[in-house]
């Protein structure tokens, strides 16, 4: 596709969404229940397409752990289409007075919330994130562009032309909604578009969100990257340790609020250390170790200098061992993704200094990070955690996909 | 200056703003109390620089209005000192809780607002907006990047020198507050320091603004331009319309909110646009019309395509008339700027169409778009007007230039 074509699909998508940004909230809410519904009477269309997405990806040797994440089962279809209906039942940020005042010559002012306008969602192999973008987007009044991976290609294409189909038919503005080409080159070209598009969404690895951050003309939303600590400090008591690190870092390993670096107080080392390195090996996650660490273990592999920057994404943790709080934080500063850290303490002391220095989304006391999720935060559904400070940090629901503008209604007001 | 350097200076700068970021608000106010002061015990400095400048920029040919803006008296730098002493009493946003509630498993969760960090300014010859843009960042806890137009070089180097040393005489971060040198290939390597810097603000011209949006990987905020409409309608009265327009054009049209077009209905060209067009003559208003407006007056100059979507900054305005609401809505969402505009109207039917359906920061029913001012909107002070919709939209004031952090305290929840 030239970026010609591309400019027309999206300056459509631009004046569709224009008209859906004064489309009623019942309206809205309407069209995401029928596209609730249409995914399930059509599910049968999205398996066959996932079906041929599998063979191709088998064909090319994919790895199982990404066959897994392309692989939609009726349970997962199911899934999505009730996700679409939790996100119709949420409350529509569009219309709110975020605050209202008079000004001295007695104009009324008010903040409105409105919606950003067109929004680019890059993603790749997992075509439940099509339903998710597509529903978030709609309920907010932004007209969506995606871009999806190519492993998934027909999975998504399927997706998003039933979800749009139904958008339509329940009267949503035609063009709202664009799957692009899975093609590499349209996100170079997709990442220009700033007369368009409000805002850019990378949603993957960090390769491909620092290429936008590097390249992109439009206003990005960094998300996901998790490179979290959890600092066992030396008042930490021993039986919450065990049990936050475990459910940190073996709950679900593969997403970015888990934790993937202990951080362990020298003071807790004798006390704490033995136990928490059982706990991690009974699990089955690979431990590699500071020098220090592997005095007291030698049978913790050694941690390189990329260790203590990369998220695994995997059964996998560095220990690192520290002499005060204060080193704790500086390193989660110099070596974070300002995703989510925590610190497990009883000090009033050390946790009101690791929750004011610590610089990240969010910072926890004696809590997993786990936490960290529009779900878990009452958001009631989310694009992604934000590991930016513009805009939006944190988990990006609804609210956080607007922007707002000042109304002032005035009776012949002049300025002095 | 080569890149390693200037990495070199915002990495001290970074460092700097991360212990500025917890310094207590009374010191932050104490700091810029005394940075008023030293602008005036140290005003001669100040103006001995000044002069230097303004030789220079007349040896260079630089125009009147040019000269002006870069002239400093000790009136204007007793304005300097006296907006430094509002935005000391102005309420700190760092620390607000923005909200907070108890997760169902019963942690606290509080999102808390802090600074964004290192802040980069990039603007003209206005040595005025040395202090203001010091002023800002100090009491929103950020530290701040500076790099000013060449011909204010030494007024802004004075400036920034006195206002830098008094604060760390006071007890702030030395290295804080930095002024770059004022050499175009700055700007280049300033905008790609997205390691260190969390946002740029360019103020200036749509041609520095462009350049920089194209070509930053730091997050920008777009503020200033504004190609403001004033529409009248078919049902304006004829008295308010006058006056408004008025204020609006001549007030002060060197300035971003004032109108740089007027709309005006087909039905009330008979009854409006005569006394309209008087009053502009009077006030020495250049008038550039479409076809029909030079029909109905044909002393008015013809404009051109590109004067609609031109910001003049001056005393000349264009007028086009339009057949219908829709298509003066539809004309403004076309070659506006999404500063500010404003209809006259008593048609509620009208005003909520307007209101609704313009794309802009602030958007005005029967008021004068000049009142789009973080002064005017009670903001106390404001680093310029967000044309943008991501982040900040409208007069930037202090919690536009802060972020928030979730901090959420436990006593050992895991996730289940």
């Amino acid at each position: 596709m030239d970026t010609l074509k591309l400019e027309e699909i999206a300056a459509g998508a631009l004046r569709a969404a224009r008209r859906l940004a004064t489309v009623k909230s019942a309206a809205k809410q309407g069209a995401l229940l029928a596209m609730a519904k249409a995914l399930r009477t059509r599910q049968s269309l999205i398996l066959e397409a996932n079906t041929l997405d599998l063979e191709n990806a088998r064909q090319n040797d994919l790895s199982e752990s990404l066959l897994d994440r392309l692989k939609l089962t009726p349970q997962r279809i199911e899934s999505m289409a009730v996700s679409l209906e939790q996100i119709a039942e949420l409350r529509d940020p569009i219309g709110e007075v975020v605050r209202g005042w008079q000004h001295p010559q007695g104009m009324e002012i008010r903040q409105i919330r409105v919606p950003l306008g067109l929004i680019g969602i890059i993603y790749e192999a997992r075509p439940n994130v099509t339903a998710d973008a597509i529903g978030l987007c709609i309920k907010s009044g932004n007209g969506v562009l995606l871009k999806g991976g190519k492993e998934a290609d027909l999975s998504n294409r399927a997706i998003s032309e039933i979800l749009s189909r139904a958008a339509y038919d329940s009267g949503l503005p035609e063009g709202c909604i664009q799957q692009l080409p899975a093609e590499r080159a349209i996100v170079d070209a997709m990442i220009r578009l700033d007369r368009y598009l409000a805002l850019v969404i990378p949603r993957g690895g960090s390769a491909l969100i620092d290429f936008v951050v590097q390249n992109a003309s439009v206003p990005v939303l960094e998300t996901g990257v998790g490179n979290c600590h959890l600092y066992v400090s030396s008042s930490a008591n021993l039986e919450m340790s065990q049990r936050i690190l475990l459910n940190a870092k073996v709950q679900r390993p593969s997403v970015c609020n888990s934790v993937e670096k202990l951080l362990i107080h020298r003071d807790a080392v004798p006390t704490h250390l033995r136990s928490l390195l059982d706990a991690l090996k009974e699990a089955g996650v690979e431990v590699r170790g500071c020098p220090r660490t592997r005095i007291f273990d030698p049978s913790v592999i050694g941690a390189v200098e990329a260790d203590w920057s990369t998220e695994y994404l995997d059964k996998i943790i560095a220990i690192k061992i520290v002499d005060s709080t204060h080193e704790a934080i500086d390193w989660i500063n110099h070596y974070g993704s300002q995703h989510s850290e925590a610190i497990l303490t009883a000090s009033l002391e050390e946790a009101q200094a690791f929750t004011q220095q610590v610089e990240a989304a969010a910072v926890y006391v004696n809590a997993s990070t786990r936490f960290t999720d529009g779900g878990e935060f009452g958001f009631g559904a989310e694009i992604g955690i934000s590991t930016q400070r513009l805009h939006a940090r944190g988990p990006v629901g609804l609210p956080e996909l607007t922007s707002t503008k000042y109304v002032i209604i005035g009776t012949g007001q002049s300025r002095d």
